[in-house]
């Protein structure tokens, strides 16, 4: 482990994306989205994820200069071409269409095709609260998942998010993926060759089990919910919610057939669409109530959930503190980073020429 | 059980509602809510609830003649004052608002209080269906899950629906409560005397139990997920958005003072609002893409998960597809109702004068 500070590893990220030739107010957009998962501690979507970008950018399979445009509108609505741009480039600014829309019309919804990884869906919902708007932010990606009774991968870890703010307390980040689990911890189970709990995933002939190299082996995740006893239909029903507004409505790739976030991935056999597909969502807190009065109703059910009569030695926890909390340690400690994802960042240096750890 | 045709029924319901009050033409709206719940084969949401809705009526806590209307708005989006009417006649208009609004701005969005239980949030959703948009529903309801970590009830099982309609496919209609499973399923557990799966219930100190009577006993249910480990931390998320989206947005009361929807059941200390609160979105699919086009996709979405291998003797459904089903068996058989859903309908027979099986 190594430890760098936010601001380190945001500068090498910017002028990483400007050498592959995306212009600098999108490198910097770009590199404030990846920097800020990683200071809220989600290490999988950060720093830890430009040797992928940074693959398909040299493969050329990323457009590093896109002209995002709105194809199809009407007032509230309206569905964005990313012109195969950086997924952090283009969900900055279809994200902003849902804002300027929500300024016009109460809200704005904008489904985007031609389009790759996002990073973080909390990103997009937090630009949202600064203009007193209620954010939302899903998007589809590379099939993990099987649909509750499948025995194979059909659906992304589809992620929602949405967020709420406080007026003294800080906001509700909801940002979730429709997975049981996370794919990293399969990963990092595999590594440390342990077993994982049941309802993760399943083996190719769609049998739960706790072998996580069963998911390498023609395996895949299990929706949230997991059984069908357990409510797994729910989060396939999500998933599947998810991927139709994001990839069936703009014209991306749904399930499936959604592109792969990696080179050396299998391409899927079908192409039905451009890219994968985002959703995004912005609703004027004002066109509903007084924003004060409604922050304050926030705060009032923060107090209220916080305080709940909780399990012995847990406390009920408010969607986006973990997040929060990480914060407030990795702005002062800095972000600690794997030797794997050093490795991979003294690649990217070699390969750009971007001088990393002053070598 | 005893089996009665949806007519019957819904004639019955219609002429109760009547009884007490309700205006002919909300009554016809109502009694269809329920009646569709029964023909989906929803029983929890359809005339068993009846004797429910007939008890708040007769000890004037619906008012049976409500003036619902717009307190605040901004061209798609808006607050609706439910007057504290029954939630089936309230959410039927505010649904119409949302549609209304999305013919004029592309899109819809309606938060709703001071109103009651709405019976099935598909019947909404499939509404939207109807002139080619997107609908989503949602409510909040009695306190009845715990937070994670949480040993106390303080979110209802709060559902969301949203459908999509095919072009030769039938739509997909996804409709599901936030909680892991049913309170219904618990009841009849405890009426079987048999356990339950882990993962259904907590215990009153917050302990994962198997057995059905250690809800009652100051027990909770859990968000679906589950566990911290399998995501239960999830659906209290999700459950914490909807009841944000329709309780906190509109001025209705949120959380665990959402007020109870039976006779005898305690009154929540506080009070934080007005009645309990829905939330409604329309969104025109032409807004997006050719409706065809999107329709077409949709098919081969649908055709795709259908034919996704399959755990040995299961077959991946579509969400809608088991109502869908039931409908077809349900319109010709009828609607079997258990003794003690006849004999509820008896009493209100009884109460009302409106005749019952010929009696």
């Amino acid at each position: 482990m190594k430890t760098f500070t936010p601001s380190y590893l945001k500068e090498f990220t910017e002028k990483v994306f400007v050498e592959f030739g995306i212009p600098e107010y999108h490198a910097r957009i770009a590199s404030g989205i990846l920097a800020l998962s990683d200071i809220r501690g989600i290490d999988s979507h950060g720093v830890a994820r430009l040797y992928s970008y940074a693959g398909l950018l040299s493969e050329g399979r990323i457009n590093p200069n896109p002209k995002i445009e709105i194809i199809r509108e009407k007032k509230s609505v309206c569905t964005v071409d990313g012109d195969n741009g950086l997924g952090l480039v283009v969900g900055h600014y279809a994200n902003l269409i849902a804002i300027e829309k929500a300024k016009t019309f109460g809200s704005g919804w904008v489904s985007v095709f031609n389009t790759n990884h996002f990073g973080i869906a909390g990103y997009y919902v937090l630009e949202a609260l600064k203009h007193d708007m209620i954010g939302w932010a899903m998007t589809n990606s590379t099939k993990l998942v099987a649909p509750l009774w499948g025995a194979e991968r059909m659906l992304g870890t589809n992620p929602i998010a949405i967020a709420f703010p406080g007026l003294e307390e800080p906001p509700i980040v909801i940002d979730l993926a429709t997975s049981a689990a996370a794919f990293g911890k399969i990963e990092i189970a595999m590594r440390a060759d342990s077993n994982i709990p049941e309802g993760w995933i399943i083996n190719k002939d769609g049998v739960t089990t706790t072998y996580p190299k069963d998911m390498i082996d023609g395996g895949a995740l299990l929706p949230l919910g997991s059984t069908r006893e357990a409510g797994g239909h729910k989060g396939y029903a999500l998933a599947s919610m998810v991927d139709i507004l994001t990839a069936v409505l703009s014209g991306a790739n749904w399930g499936p057939f959604a592109p792969p976030f990696a080179l050396r991935q299998e391409i899927p056999e079908r192409s039905v669409g451009k890219g994968i597909g985002h959703f995004f969502g912005a609703m004027e807190i004002d066109g509903f109530m007084e924003v004060d009065e409604f922050k304050k109703r926030i705060d009032d059910w923060i107090s209220v959930m916080r305080n709940t009569k909780s399990v012995e030695g847990k406390q009920v926890v408010i969607p986006g503190d973990p997040e929060r909390e990480e914060e407030i340690i990795r702005s002062k400690n800095g972000i600690p980073l794997s030797d794997k994802v050093v490795e991979d960042l003294r690649a990217i240096s070699a390969m750009t020429g971007v001088p990393f750890e002053a070598d």
